[in-house]
């Protein structure tokens, strides 16, 4: 299933996708993707109530409504550092021997195609196209990786967009540089496990007005899901509806020579094997133009 | 004012106290002390409220009941490193020259006087006293130190447990060793800002099994309150209900010589002035018995 958030900013309707401009409305079925519903096991029932819709024509075209982030705003992002061995090298760091946990605030979750902004005083806002785990249960000292794929719900395409003075020069901890107003795009769809196919072969890409500038895969991932909410389990508790960044590979602004930033006006597009793509206009803080 | 939520973990009762051991019940006013309640300002006419109460005896004793943290379950918990001058040094590290910003999982929240667990495989598991600032509305881009005033809903006392290895020996990011369940007991009240006098001048103690650990003031705080809310929302916005921990005083059991940790057993209580006491239990980890 590819579930979906239909519908102006904060005021989304859940639903699952029927194919690429139809969905199923499931706002009678839940209030929302959030905590409450993978927290409930609901998730794994929703496919005989989608069929069934489906069936007898109880659908809608998507037309031009907006998608939200396809979960409501997690009890926590949690962000995976360096996990692609070639991005490690182009930042100028060593490849972790475990992975580097930092977080983002929850509330910079937006839909995949809503405008990002620069933040006011940024002079180094980057991009990062990543994968996206989605938690399916309340998960404590997994057992082993067979439990840690039992407690994933699903996969969703990140931009984890990063200020990297913020991030890496203005005092060493790295949420200072993530966690700016819009700096997490997501979406269009979550997408359930049995659909993905391999997980570890998905293609990644990212252009800036239409110059391709990330191009890899998830093949080249340090650690991999399962090993990543495994690993995470032992440090604290994930909860139903978390959001995991696993990182991101090659190609960020940061890691160009010259070095490359965002400043307003540039149109960021992004994709990943069957979890769909994602435009986003960049806009200058108002305060910057002046 | 002086909040509280009372009654068992996950059904506590938000409510006022009158006295430290008679409190109104507010559950009809509002279904939790949560984002939505801060968010709705209706904590400027809560005093109202509780004084029509306890006027015409409405009023319950505490007797034997739980606290829980004053607050639910928070958005985020923004955590400010080094921000006490003699702690910096006692862990030599450099006083920082703007604050540092690390998080916390918001489900480490628990209640002033719940256990505390070890982790599993935790070998450094260590305490911190501190003064918790509990945001009110949501706030971005704050003009100055007089609109971050305006933001803080009130006051509390938390223990920033923190597991040392995990925090800085397992890939120098902190959050990894300070997110594990238990970390975060908060409480037993919410002080509004009218009623803690000057927050620069309040004692702040911790005992280990009755032995004075932590002896200290917030007057050597390098970053006030007020400083760190307007220094924040430049960064990322604050949502009502959002706590943040401003640091520790010196004699967290890293900085000790030889360092000392907690490995279950111990009594940890601590206390600030105006903000009340806490007491907790340490429990070892079952894993760690056998």
């Amino acid at each position: 299933m590819r579930l979906v958030r239909i519908g102006p900013a904060g005021a989304e309707t859940p639903g699952v996708l029927i194919d690429d401009d139809t969905f199923v409305d499931l706002s009678d079925v839940t209030r929302d993707f959030d905590e409450a519903f993978f927290g409930s096991g609901a998730l794994r029932t929703l496919a005989d109530v989608v069929a069934e819709r489906a069936a007898s024509g109880r659908t809608e075209p998507v037309g031009d409504r907006r998608f939200g982030a396809p979960i409501a705003r997690p009890h926590q992002i949690l962000c995976i550092g360096l996990n692609y061995s070639d991005h490690a090298a182009e930042t100028g760091q060593a490849v972790p021997s475990e992975p580097i946990l930092f977080t983002k605030a929850p509330n910079t979750l937006i839909g995949p195609n809503d405008d990002v902004l620069i933040p006011r005083g940024s002079v180094k806002t980057d991009w990062e196209v990543e994968l996206g785990i989605v938690i399916g249960s309340h998960s404590s000292y997994l057992r082993d990786e067979e439990e840690a794929a039992a407690a994933i719900a699903g996969y969703v395409l990140v931009n984890d967009v990063s200020e990297r003075e913020w991030q890496t020069e203005r005092g060493g901890q790295w949420t200072k540089g993530k966690s700016a107003p819009t700096f997490n795009p997501a979406g269009p769809y979550l997408v359930t496990p049995d659909e993905i196919g391999d997980v570890l072969d998905l293609d990644m890409w990212l252009d800036i007005d239409g110059a391709r500038r990330q191009d890899g895969s998830t093949s080249t991932m340090i650690f991999n899901p399962t090993f990543i909410v495994h690993y995470l389990s032992q440090f604290l508790a994930l909860e139903p509806g978390d959001l995991i960044n696993t990182g991101t590979p090659p190609g960020v602004g940061m890691g160009m020579s010259p070095q490359v930033f965002l400043h307003g006006g540039e149109t960021m597009t992004l994709g990943i094997t069957r979890l769909g793509t994602q435009t986003q206009h960049v806009i200058a803080h108002p305060a910057a133009a002046s």
